[in-house]
Protein backbone atom coordinates (compact mmCIF):
# COMPACT_ATOMS: atom_id res chain seq x y z
CA UNK A 1 0.00 0.00 0.00
CA UNK A 2 0.64 3.67 -0.95
CA UNK A 3 1.18 5.96 2.09
CA UNK A 4 -0.92 8.99 2.21
CA UNK A 5 1.01 12.51 2.38
CA UNK A 6 -1.37 14.63 4.47
CA UNK A 7 0.79 17.88 4.10
CA UNK A 8 4.23 16.34 5.30
CA UNK A 9 7.41 17.91 3.31
CA UNK A 10 7.89 15.88 0.32
CA UNK A 11 11.30 14.72 1.02
CA UNK A 12 10.64 14.17 4.33
CA UNK A 13 7.48 11.96 3.86
CA UNK A 14 9.44 9.82 1.69
CA UNK A 15 11.70 9.45 3.82
CA UNK A 16 9.40 8.48 6.57
CA UNK A 17 7.44 5.93 4.18
CA UNK A 18 10.65 3.74 2.71
CA UNK A 19 11.65 3.51 6.19
CA UNK A 20 8.29 1.98 7.59
CA UNK A 21 8.43 -0.26 4.11
CA UNK A 22 11.93 -1.11 5.10
CA UNK A 23 11.32 -1.87 9.24
CA UNK A 24 12.19 -5.68 8.96
CA UNK A 25 9.94 -5.62 12.37
CA UNK A 26 6.79 -4.27 10.95
CA UNK A 27 7.42 -6.50 7.93
CA UNK A 28 7.70 -9.51 10.64
CA UNK A 29 4.53 -8.52 12.29
CA UNK A 30 2.65 -7.42 8.93
CA UNK A 31 2.26 -3.64 9.91
CA UNK A 32 2.12 -0.83 7.18
CA UNK A 33 1.57 3.08 6.58
CA UNK A 34 -2.05 4.49 5.81
CA UNK A 35 -0.67 8.05 5.68
CA UNK A 36 1.54 10.70 7.29
CA UNK A 37 0.48 13.94 8.09
CA UNK A 38 2.34 16.85 10.24
CA UNK A 39 2.48 15.30 13.80
CA UNK A 40 0.39 12.29 12.66
CA UNK A 41 0.35 8.97 11.25
CA UNK A 42 -1.71 6.32 10.42
CA UNK A 43 -1.36 2.43 10.29
CA UNK A 44 -2.80 -0.54 9.51
CA UNK A 45 -2.04 -4.45 10.19
CA UNK A 46 -4.60 -6.94 9.33
CA UNK A 47 -4.65 -9.34 11.87
CA UNK A 48 -4.25 -12.82 10.82
CA UNK A 49 -3.98 -16.53 12.78
CA UNK A 50 -0.20 -15.86 13.25
CA UNK A 51 -1.13 -12.83 15.73
CA UNK A 52 -3.17 -14.93 17.99
CA UNK A 53 -2.91 -16.29 21.49
CA UNK A 54 -4.02 -20.29 22.05
CA UNK A 55 -7.86 -18.52 22.54
CA UNK A 56 -8.03 -17.04 18.74
CA UNK A 57 -7.64 -13.48 20.23
CA UNK A 58 -5.11 -10.75 19.08
CA UNK A 59 -2.12 -10.92 21.15
CA UNK A 60 -1.96 -7.42 23.13
CA UNK A 61 1.74 -7.34 22.00
CA UNK A 62 0.56 -6.91 18.65
CA UNK A 63 -1.20 -3.76 20.02
CA UNK A 64 1.27 -2.40 21.85
CA UNK A 65 3.44 -2.77 18.66
CA UNK A 66 0.97 -0.78 16.30
CA UNK A 67 0.81 1.76 18.81
CA UNK A 68 3.89 2.88 19.01
CA UNK A 69 4.59 2.65 15.83
CA UNK A 70 2.27 5.00 14.85
CA UNK A 71 3.40 7.11 17.74
CA UNK A 72 7.03 7.19 16.76
CA UNK A 73 6.10 7.96 12.88
CA UNK A 74 4.09 10.79 14.23
CA UNK A 75 7.52 11.66 15.89
CA UNK A 76 9.30 11.36 12.48
CA UNK A 77 6.57 13.55 10.53
CA UNK A 78 8.03 16.14 12.74
CA UNK A 79 11.62 15.42 11.24
CA UNK A 80 13.00 14.05 14.44
CA UNK A 81 14.32 10.86 15.07
CA UNK A 82 12.50 9.08 18.56
CA UNK A 83 13.37 6.87 20.49
CA UNK A 84 10.78 5.46 22.93
CA UNK A 85 11.22 6.32 26.81
CA UNK A 86 7.81 5.01 28.60
CA UNK A 87 4.59 3.69 26.59
CA UNK A 88 1.53 3.26 28.10
CA UNK A 89 -1.24 1.18 26.62
CA UNK A 90 -4.90 0.30 28.16
CA UNK A 91 -6.43 -2.64 26.41
CA UNK A 92 -10.85 -1.56 26.17
CA UNK A 93 -11.54 -4.42 24.12
CA UNK A 94 -10.20 -7.76 22.37
CA UNK A 95 -9.89 -7.85 18.91
CA UNK A 96 -10.62 -10.88 17.04
CA UNK A 97 -8.45 -12.09 13.72
CA UNK A 98 -9.48 -11.53 10.10
CA UNK A 99 -10.00 -8.08 10.50
CA UNK A 100 -7.95 -4.90 9.84
CA UNK A 101 -6.41 -3.31 13.05
CA UNK A 102 -5.62 0.48 12.83
CA UNK A 103 -4.39 3.20 14.87
CA UNK A 104 -3.58 7.12 14.64
CA UNK A 105 -1.04 8.33 16.59
CA UNK A 106 -0.42 12.00 16.90
CA UNK A 107 2.28 14.32 18.52
CA UNK A 108 0.37 16.69 21.72
CA UNK A 109 3.44 17.76 22.71
CA UNK A 110 7.11 18.64 21.15
CA UNK A 111 9.37 19.78 23.17
CA UNK A 112 13.08 20.61 22.55
CA UNK A 113 14.16 17.06 23.83
CA UNK A 114 11.17 15.37 24.81
CA UNK A 115 7.85 14.69 22.68
CA UNK A 116 4.38 13.17 23.91
CA UNK A 117 2.12 11.48 21.60
CA UNK A 118 -0.89 9.57 21.91
CA UNK A 119 -2.77 6.42 20.02
CA UNK A 120 -6.66 5.47 19.52
CA UNK A 121 -6.43 1.54 18.14
CA UNK A 122 -9.47 0.37 16.29
CA UNK A 123 -11.29 -2.64 14.69
CA UNK A 124 -14.15 -3.19 13.02
CA UNK A 125 -15.17 0.39 14.37
CA UNK A 126 -14.55 -0.56 17.86
CA UNK A 127 -11.67 0.94 20.35
CA UNK A 128 -9.92 -1.71 20.91
CA UNK A 129 -7.00 0.30 23.26
CA UNK A 130 -5.52 3.66 23.81
CA UNK A 131 -2.03 4.49 24.20
CA UNK A 132 0.23 6.88 25.46
CA UNK A 133 4.17 7.48 24.96
CA UNK A 134 7.34 9.66 25.51
CA UNK A 135 10.11 10.04 23.07
CA UNK A 136 13.55 10.98 23.56
CA UNK A 137 14.78 13.41 20.16
CA UNK A 138 17.96 11.97 19.13
CA UNK A 139 18.82 14.06 16.80
CA UNK A 140 16.88 15.64 13.17
CA UNK A 141 16.00 13.72 10.29
CA UNK A 142 18.09 14.31 7.56
CA UNK A 143 16.36 14.23 4.12
CA UNK B 1 13.59 -25.75 23.89
CA UNK B 2 12.28 -27.34 26.99
CA UNK B 3 10.82 -25.42 29.65
CA UNK B 4 11.80 -25.69 33.51
CA UNK B 5 9.38 -26.66 35.93
CA UNK B 6 10.41 -24.41 39.43
CA UNK B 7 8.02 -25.74 41.07
CA UNK B 8 4.64 -25.48 39.51
CA UNK B 9 1.78 -28.45 39.82
CA UNK B 10 2.76 -30.49 37.11
CA UNK B 11 -0.57 -30.51 34.92
CA UNK B 12 -0.81 -26.53 35.54
CA UNK B 13 2.54 -26.33 34.13
CA UNK B 14 2.31 -28.58 31.27
CA UNK B 15 -0.59 -26.54 30.02
CA UNK B 16 1.15 -23.20 30.45
CA UNK B 17 4.22 -24.85 28.76
CA UNK B 18 2.41 -26.08 25.84
CA UNK B 19 -0.18 -23.02 25.33
CA UNK B 20 3.33 -20.76 25.15
CA UNK B 21 4.67 -23.49 22.37
CA UNK B 22 1.07 -23.39 20.03
CA UNK B 23 0.74 -19.72 20.70
CA UNK B 24 0.96 -17.85 16.76
CA UNK B 25 2.38 -14.63 17.57
CA UNK B 26 4.75 -16.16 20.03
CA UNK B 27 6.21 -18.56 17.33
CA UNK B 28 6.14 -15.03 14.81
CA UNK B 29 7.61 -13.44 17.07
CA UNK B 30 10.65 -15.68 18.22
CA UNK B 31 9.41 -16.17 21.82
CA UNK B 32 9.72 -18.94 23.68
CA UNK B 33 9.53 -20.16 27.60
CA UNK B 34 12.69 -21.03 29.61
CA UNK B 35 11.24 -21.37 32.96
CA UNK B 36 7.56 -21.03 34.92
CA UNK B 37 7.49 -21.01 38.71
CA UNK B 38 4.72 -20.56 40.79
CA UNK B 39 3.99 -16.66 40.12
CA UNK B 40 6.50 -16.24 37.61
CA UNK B 41 7.87 -16.79 33.76
CA UNK B 42 11.19 -16.31 32.46
CA UNK B 43 11.12 -16.17 28.51
CA UNK B 44 13.36 -15.43 25.89
CA UNK B 45 14.09 -14.46 22.11
CA UNK B 46 17.36 -14.25 20.07
CA UNK B 47 17.00 -11.29 18.49
CA UNK B 48 17.59 -11.16 14.86
CA UNK B 49 17.85 -8.72 11.94
CA UNK B 50 13.62 -9.24 11.51
CA UNK B 51 13.35 -7.67 15.01
CA UNK B 52 15.28 -4.10 14.63
CA UNK B 53 13.53 -0.81 13.29
CA UNK B 54 15.70 0.88 9.93
CA UNK B 55 18.32 1.99 12.22
CA UNK B 56 19.70 -1.83 13.14
CA UNK B 57 18.61 -1.19 17.13
CA UNK B 58 16.06 -4.11 18.37
CA UNK B 59 12.24 -2.36 18.29
CA UNK B 60 10.37 -1.50 21.25
CA UNK B 61 7.48 -3.42 20.24
CA UNK B 62 9.17 -6.91 20.72
CA UNK B 63 10.13 -5.84 24.52
CA UNK B 64 7.02 -5.10 25.21
CA UNK B 65 5.54 -7.64 23.33
CA UNK B 66 8.20 -10.48 25.85
CA UNK B 67 7.77 -8.28 28.79
CA UNK B 68 3.72 -9.01 28.74
CA UNK B 69 4.12 -12.62 27.72
CA UNK B 70 6.59 -12.67 30.99
CA UNK B 71 4.08 -11.60 33.26
CA UNK B 72 0.66 -12.85 31.22
CA UNK B 73 2.25 -16.69 32.02
CA UNK B 74 3.54 -15.53 35.77
CA UNK B 75 0.02 -15.04 36.14
CA UNK B 76 -1.01 -18.47 34.35
CA UNK B 77 1.40 -19.99 36.39
CA UNK B 78 -1.19 -19.26 39.46
CA UNK B 79 -4.05 -21.22 37.24
CA UNK B 80 -5.12 -17.84 36.44
CA UNK B 81 -6.37 -16.94 32.56
CA UNK B 82 -5.78 -13.77 32.02
CA UNK B 83 -6.51 -10.40 29.82
CA UNK B 84 -4.07 -7.39 29.94
CA UNK B 85 -5.89 -4.37 31.36
CA UNK B 86 -2.70 -2.02 31.19
CA UNK B 87 0.48 -2.60 30.56
CA UNK B 88 3.08 0.09 30.95
CA UNK B 89 7.27 -0.01 29.66
CA UNK B 90 9.98 2.10 30.31
CA UNK B 91 12.70 1.88 28.06
CA UNK B 92 16.19 2.08 29.76
CA UNK B 93 18.76 0.88 27.21
CA UNK B 94 18.37 -0.06 23.70
CA UNK B 95 19.43 -3.76 22.69
CA UNK B 96 21.41 -4.88 19.49
CA UNK B 97 20.38 -7.83 17.07
CA UNK B 98 22.19 -11.22 17.54
CA UNK B 99 22.02 -11.42 21.07
CA UNK B 100 19.55 -12.64 23.54
CA UNK B 101 16.57 -10.92 25.28
CA UNK B 102 15.65 -12.60 28.65
CA UNK B 103 12.62 -11.24 30.70
CA UNK B 104 11.37 -12.42 33.93
CA UNK B 105 8.06 -11.36 34.77
CA UNK B 106 6.40 -12.04 38.44
CA UNK B 107 2.58 -11.79 39.92
CA UNK B 108 3.40 -8.53 42.98
CA UNK B 109 -0.15 -9.13 44.26
CA UNK B 110 -3.18 -11.26 43.35
CA UNK B 111 -6.14 -10.39 43.68
CA UNK B 112 -9.76 -12.05 43.41
CA UNK B 113 -10.58 -9.81 40.18
CA UNK B 114 -7.33 -8.24 39.52
CA UNK B 115 -3.80 -9.31 39.40
CA UNK B 116 -0.67 -7.10 39.61
CA UNK B 117 2.77 -7.90 37.69
CA UNK B 118 6.38 -6.87 37.16
CA UNK B 119 8.91 -7.60 34.17
CA UNK B 120 12.56 -6.92 33.99
CA UNK B 121 13.78 -7.01 30.55
CA UNK B 122 18.28 -7.98 29.83
CA UNK B 123 20.45 -8.35 27.27
CA UNK B 124 24.37 -8.87 27.15
CA UNK B 125 23.55 -8.29 31.38
CA UNK B 126 22.07 -4.73 31.00
CA UNK B 127 18.54 -4.21 32.23
CA UNK B 128 17.28 -2.75 28.64
CA UNK B 129 13.59 -2.02 30.21
CA UNK B 130 11.31 -2.33 32.96
CA UNK B 131 7.02 -3.23 32.83
CA UNK B 132 4.74 -3.32 34.97
CA UNK B 133 0.68 -4.84 33.78
CA UNK B 134 -2.80 -4.94 35.31
CA UNK B 135 -4.72 -8.41 34.51
CA UNK B 136 -8.39 -8.91 34.48
CA UNK B 137 -8.82 -12.84 35.82
CA UNK B 138 -11.61 -14.45 33.56
CA UNK B 139 -11.69 -17.64 34.93
CA UNK B 140 -9.59 -20.63 36.15
CA UNK B 141 -7.61 -22.56 34.24
CA UNK B 142 -9.20 -26.26 34.23
CA UNK B 143 -6.16 -28.87 33.46
CA UNK C 1 -18.36 27.03 43.53
CA UNK C 2 -21.68 25.70 42.56
CA UNK C 3 -21.06 22.99 40.07
CA UNK C 4 -22.54 22.83 36.89
CA UNK C 5 -24.74 20.06 35.47
CA UNK C 6 -24.55 19.10 31.84
CA UNK C 7 -26.83 16.88 31.72
CA UNK C 8 -26.44 14.04 34.98
CA UNK C 9 -29.41 13.18 36.39
CA UNK C 10 -30.58 15.80 38.95
CA UNK C 11 -30.07 13.22 42.20
CA UNK C 12 -27.32 11.45 40.81
CA UNK C 13 -25.73 14.98 39.81
CA UNK C 14 -26.58 16.20 43.83
CA UNK C 15 -24.68 13.39 45.54
CA UNK C 16 -21.26 13.65 43.47
CA UNK C 17 -21.55 17.08 43.58
CA UNK C 18 -21.92 16.97 47.58
CA UNK C 19 -19.40 14.42 47.62
CA UNK C 20 -16.98 16.35 46.33
CA UNK C 21 -17.48 19.09 48.70
CA UNK C 22 -17.45 16.74 51.52
CA UNK C 23 -14.23 15.47 50.44
CA UNK C 24 -11.42 15.87 53.14
CA UNK C 25 -8.35 15.19 50.29
CA UNK C 26 -10.15 17.28 47.70
CA UNK C 27 -10.81 20.26 50.60
CA UNK C 28 -7.35 19.77 51.61
CA UNK C 29 -5.32 20.59 48.13
CA UNK C 30 -8.07 22.60 47.21
CA UNK C 31 -9.80 20.92 44.28
CA UNK C 32 -13.05 21.48 43.49
CA UNK C 33 -15.76 21.09 40.86
CA UNK C 34 -16.66 23.33 37.88
CA UNK C 35 -19.22 21.09 36.11
CA UNK C 36 -20.35 17.11 35.43
CA UNK C 37 -21.46 15.51 32.15
CA UNK C 38 -22.42 12.57 31.59
CA UNK C 39 -19.51 10.21 31.52
CA UNK C 40 -17.19 13.61 32.30
CA UNK C 41 -16.31 16.09 34.91
CA UNK C 42 -14.11 19.18 35.01
CA UNK C 43 -12.08 20.39 38.10
CA UNK C 44 -10.51 23.60 39.54
CA UNK C 45 -7.36 24.24 42.15
CA UNK C 46 -6.06 27.75 42.24
CA UNK C 47 -1.97 26.75 42.75
CA UNK C 48 -0.60 28.62 45.56
CA UNK C 49 2.46 28.76 47.26
CA UNK C 50 1.40 25.46 49.11
CA UNK C 51 1.27 23.29 46.41
CA UNK C 52 4.66 24.12 45.24
CA UNK C 53 8.16 22.57 45.69
CA UNK C 54 11.49 24.30 46.80
CA UNK C 55 12.22 25.71 43.50
CA UNK C 56 8.69 27.46 43.01
CA UNK C 57 6.56 24.99 40.72
CA UNK C 58 3.43 23.18 41.02
CA UNK C 59 4.28 19.71 42.54
CA UNK C 60 3.44 16.97 40.40
CA UNK C 61 1.72 15.35 42.86
CA UNK C 62 -1.06 18.15 43.02
CA UNK C 63 -1.42 17.74 38.89
CA UNK C 64 -2.12 13.99 39.61
CA UNK C 65 -4.52 14.36 42.49
CA UNK C 66 -6.60 17.01 40.56
CA UNK C 67 -6.45 14.54 36.88
CA UNK C 68 -7.09 11.47 39.12
CA UNK C 69 -10.12 13.39 40.57
CA UNK C 70 -11.57 14.76 37.40
CA UNK C 71 -11.51 10.55 35.76
CA UNK C 72 -12.72 9.86 38.88
CA UNK C 73 -15.50 11.86 38.74
CA UNK C 74 -16.52 11.06 35.02
CA UNK C 75 -17.14 7.68 36.34
CA UNK C 76 -19.03 8.70 38.84
CA UNK C 77 -21.59 10.34 36.68
CA UNK C 78 -22.55 7.01 35.32
CA UNK C 79 -23.46 6.06 38.55
CA UNK C 80 -20.61 3.95 39.14
CA UNK C 81 -18.63 3.77 42.68
CA UNK C 82 -14.75 3.34 40.99
CA UNK C 83 -11.51 2.41 42.62
CA UNK C 84 -8.54 3.71 40.87
CA UNK C 85 -6.50 0.63 39.67
CA UNK C 86 -3.93 2.56 37.34
CA UNK C 87 -2.98 5.97 36.76
CA UNK C 88 -0.28 7.03 34.38
CA UNK C 89 0.12 11.21 34.04
CA UNK C 90 2.83 12.65 31.73
CA UNK C 91 4.06 15.68 32.38
CA UNK C 92 4.01 18.20 29.24
CA UNK C 93 4.92 21.51 30.95
CA UNK C 94 5.70 23.08 34.67
CA UNK C 95 2.98 25.62 36.02
CA UNK C 96 3.35 28.36 38.27
CA UNK C 97 1.74 28.99 41.37
CA UNK C 98 -0.98 32.08 41.22
CA UNK C 99 -2.90 30.59 38.47
CA UNK C 100 -5.79 28.25 38.04
CA UNK C 101 -5.18 24.49 36.84
CA UNK C 102 -8.25 23.24 35.12
CA UNK C 103 -8.65 19.13 33.92
CA UNK C 104 -11.28 17.77 32.03
CA UNK C 105 -12.03 13.82 32.71
CA UNK C 106 -13.99 11.91 30.18
CA UNK C 107 -14.84 7.98 30.38
CA UNK C 108 -13.88 6.61 27.10
CA UNK C 109 -14.77 2.77 27.57
CA UNK C 110 -17.54 1.65 30.49
CA UNK C 111 -17.15 -2.06 30.70
CA UNK C 112 -19.13 -4.05 33.25
CA UNK C 113 -16.38 -4.32 35.99
CA UNK C 114 -14.03 -1.90 34.17
CA UNK C 115 -13.93 1.49 33.31
CA UNK C 116 -11.74 3.83 31.39
CA UNK C 117 -10.80 7.24 31.62
CA UNK C 118 -8.56 10.35 30.37
CA UNK C 119 -7.88 13.91 31.69
CA UNK C 120 -6.02 16.82 30.21
CA UNK C 121 -4.70 19.61 32.68
CA UNK C 122 -4.20 23.04 31.60
CA UNK C 123 -2.82 26.20 33.25
CA UNK C 124 -3.40 29.35 31.09
CA UNK C 125 -4.21 27.84 28.04
CA UNK C 126 -1.51 25.37 28.32
CA UNK C 127 -1.82 21.84 28.16
CA UNK C 128 0.69 21.05 31.54
CA UNK C 129 -0.49 17.04 31.55
CA UNK C 130 -2.01 14.27 30.05
CA UNK C 131 -3.51 10.84 32.12
CA UNK C 132 -5.24 8.07 31.70
CA UNK C 133 -6.68 5.76 34.27
CA UNK C 134 -8.67 2.35 34.86
CA UNK C 135 -10.83 1.87 37.51
CA UNK C 136 -12.57 -1.43 38.86
CA UNK C 137 -16.66 -0.60 39.44
CA UNK C 138 -17.36 -1.56 43.05
CA UNK C 139 -21.24 -1.01 42.87
CA UNK C 140 -23.87 1.08 41.75
CA UNK C 141 -24.26 4.44 43.09
CA UNK C 142 -27.55 4.74 45.01
CA UNK C 143 -29.44 7.93 45.20
CA UNK D 1 11.87 14.17 62.48
CA UNK D 2 15.57 14.23 61.62
CA UNK D 3 16.19 11.61 58.22
CA UNK D 4 19.16 9.33 58.21
CA UNK D 5 21.51 9.14 55.79
CA UNK D 6 22.35 6.06 54.46
CA UNK D 7 25.56 7.51 52.52
CA UNK D 8 25.02 10.34 50.57
CA UNK D 9 27.33 12.76 50.51
CA UNK D 10 27.25 15.03 54.01
CA UNK D 11 26.61 18.43 52.27
CA UNK D 12 24.00 16.75 49.00
CA UNK D 13 21.97 14.91 51.77
CA UNK D 14 21.64 18.14 54.18
CA UNK D 15 20.61 19.88 50.92
CA UNK D 16 17.97 17.43 50.28
CA UNK D 17 16.55 16.88 53.43
CA UNK D 18 16.73 20.63 53.98
CA UNK D 19 14.68 20.54 50.64
CA UNK D 20 12.26 18.37 51.57
CA UNK D 21 11.61 19.83 54.60
CA UNK D 22 10.79 23.20 53.39
CA UNK D 23 8.94 21.83 50.55
CA UNK D 24 5.37 23.66 50.41
CA UNK D 25 3.42 20.95 49.07
CA UNK D 26 5.51 18.31 50.67
CA UNK D 27 4.18 20.30 54.23
CA UNK D 28 0.37 20.46 53.13
CA UNK D 29 0.24 16.64 52.62
CA UNK D 30 2.32 15.94 55.63
CA UNK D 31 4.97 13.97 53.55
CA UNK D 32 8.10 13.99 55.50
CA UNK D 33 11.95 12.06 55.24
CA UNK D 34 12.76 8.80 56.55
CA UNK D 35 16.15 8.44 55.02
CA UNK D 36 18.05 8.69 51.98
CA UNK D 37 20.77 6.67 50.71
CA UNK D 38 22.79 6.74 47.49
CA UNK D 39 19.90 6.07 44.70
CA UNK D 40 17.22 5.70 47.36
CA UNK D 41 14.92 7.41 49.55
CA UNK D 42 12.38 6.66 52.06
CA UNK D 43 9.27 8.77 53.24
CA UNK D 44 6.08 8.82 55.36
CA UNK D 45 3.08 10.17 55.67
CA UNK D 46 0.92 9.43 58.61
CA UNK D 47 -2.61 9.10 56.89
CA UNK D 48 -5.05 10.81 58.32
CA UNK D 49 -9.08 11.89 57.82
CA UNK D 50 -8.03 15.00 55.88
CA UNK D 51 -6.08 12.82 53.33
CA UNK D 52 -9.23 10.63 52.75
CA UNK D 53 -12.45 10.53 49.78
CA UNK D 54 -16.07 10.41 51.36
CA UNK D 55 -15.68 6.64 51.80
CA UNK D 56 -12.99 6.71 54.85
CA UNK D 57 -10.03 5.48 52.36
CA UNK D 58 -6.98 7.21 51.49
CA UNK D 59 -7.07 9.02 48.69
CA UNK D 60 -5.08 7.92 45.04
CA UNK D 61 -3.86 11.46 45.19
CA UNK D 62 -1.58 11.05 48.41
CA UNK D 63 -0.41 7.67 47.27
CA UNK D 64 0.96 9.06 44.00
CA UNK D 65 2.18 12.12 45.54
CA UNK D 66 4.60 10.48 48.12
CA UNK D 67 5.64 7.63 45.60
CA UNK D 68 6.44 10.39 43.57
CA UNK D 69 8.33 12.37 46.12
CA UNK D 70 10.32 9.29 47.05
CA UNK D 71 11.54 8.24 43.29
CA UNK D 72 12.08 12.24 43.01
CA UNK D 73 14.41 12.37 45.72
CA UNK D 74 15.88 9.25 45.28
CA UNK D 75 17.16 10.77 42.32
CA UNK D 76 18.02 14.01 43.95
CA UNK D 77 20.46 11.77 46.26
CA UNK D 78 22.58 11.52 43.37
CA UNK D 79 23.16 14.85 43.04
CA UNK D 80 20.98 15.38 40.04
CA UNK D 81 18.33 17.94 39.88
CA UNK D 82 14.89 16.30 38.14
CA UNK D 83 11.66 16.96 36.58
CA UNK D 84 8.97 14.23 36.34
CA UNK D 85 8.39 13.32 32.87
CA UNK D 86 6.03 10.32 33.25
CA UNK D 87 4.80 8.75 36.18
CA UNK D 88 2.43 5.49 36.72
CA UNK D 89 1.28 3.95 39.75
CA UNK D 90 -0.99 0.78 40.26
CA UNK D 91 -2.97 0.77 43.13
CA UNK D 92 -2.84 -2.81 45.00
CA UNK D 93 -5.04 -2.21 47.88
CA UNK D 94 -6.54 0.44 49.63
CA UNK D 95 -5.32 1.92 52.83
CA UNK D 96 -7.20 3.33 55.71
CA UNK D 97 -6.52 6.64 57.67
CA UNK D 98 -4.99 5.94 61.35
CA UNK D 99 -1.77 4.41 60.21
CA UNK D 100 1.51 5.34 58.45
CA UNK D 101 2.08 5.34 54.85
CA UNK D 102 5.65 4.29 54.13
CA UNK D 103 7.16 4.71 50.80
CA UNK D 104 10.78 3.66 49.18
CA UNK D 105 11.72 5.07 45.63
CA UNK D 106 15.01 3.95 44.21
CA UNK D 107 17.04 4.82 40.70
CA UNK D 108 16.99 1.72 38.95
CA UNK D 109 18.95 3.61 35.52
CA UNK D 110 20.93 6.69 35.96
CA UNK D 111 21.65 7.66 31.90
CA UNK D 112 22.63 11.55 31.19
CA UNK D 113 19.61 13.61 30.30
CA UNK D 114 16.68 10.57 31.51
CA UNK D 115 16.52 8.89 34.84
CA UNK D 116 13.99 6.00 36.31
CA UNK D 117 13.19 5.19 39.26
CA UNK D 118 10.17 2.84 40.77
CA UNK D 119 8.76 3.05 43.96
CA UNK D 120 6.75 0.51 46.67
CA UNK D 121 4.36 1.66 49.37
CA UNK D 122 3.22 -0.16 52.04
CA UNK D 123 0.79 0.82 54.93
CA UNK D 124 0.57 -1.87 58.25
CA UNK D 125 3.31 -4.33 55.98
CA UNK D 126 0.87 -4.36 52.99
CA UNK D 127 1.99 -3.25 49.36
CA UNK D 128 -0.67 -0.58 48.54
CA UNK D 129 1.20 0.63 45.21
CA UNK D 130 3.97 0.03 43.22
CA UNK D 131 4.72 3.26 40.88
CA UNK D 132 7.19 4.08 38.38
CA UNK D 133 8.17 7.18 37.09
CA UNK D 134 11.15 8.61 34.68
CA UNK D 135 12.73 11.91 35.29
CA UNK D 136 14.44 14.84 32.97
CA UNK D 137 18.01 16.21 34.47
CA UNK D 138 17.56 19.96 34.37
CA UNK D 139 21.34 20.51 36.10
CA UNK D 140 23.60 19.18 38.80
CA UNK D 141 22.50 20.38 42.40
CA UNK D 142 24.92 22.34 43.33
CA UNK D 143 26.22 21.85 46.96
Amino acid sequence: MQAENLGVDKELFEYVAESVTQSPFYNLIGVSHISLGPGSAEMIVTAGRQHTNPVDLVHGGLIMSIADAAMANSVRSMGVRPVTVDCSTSFLASAEFGKDIITRGKVIKRGKNLLFAEADVWSEGILIATAKATFFNIGDIKV
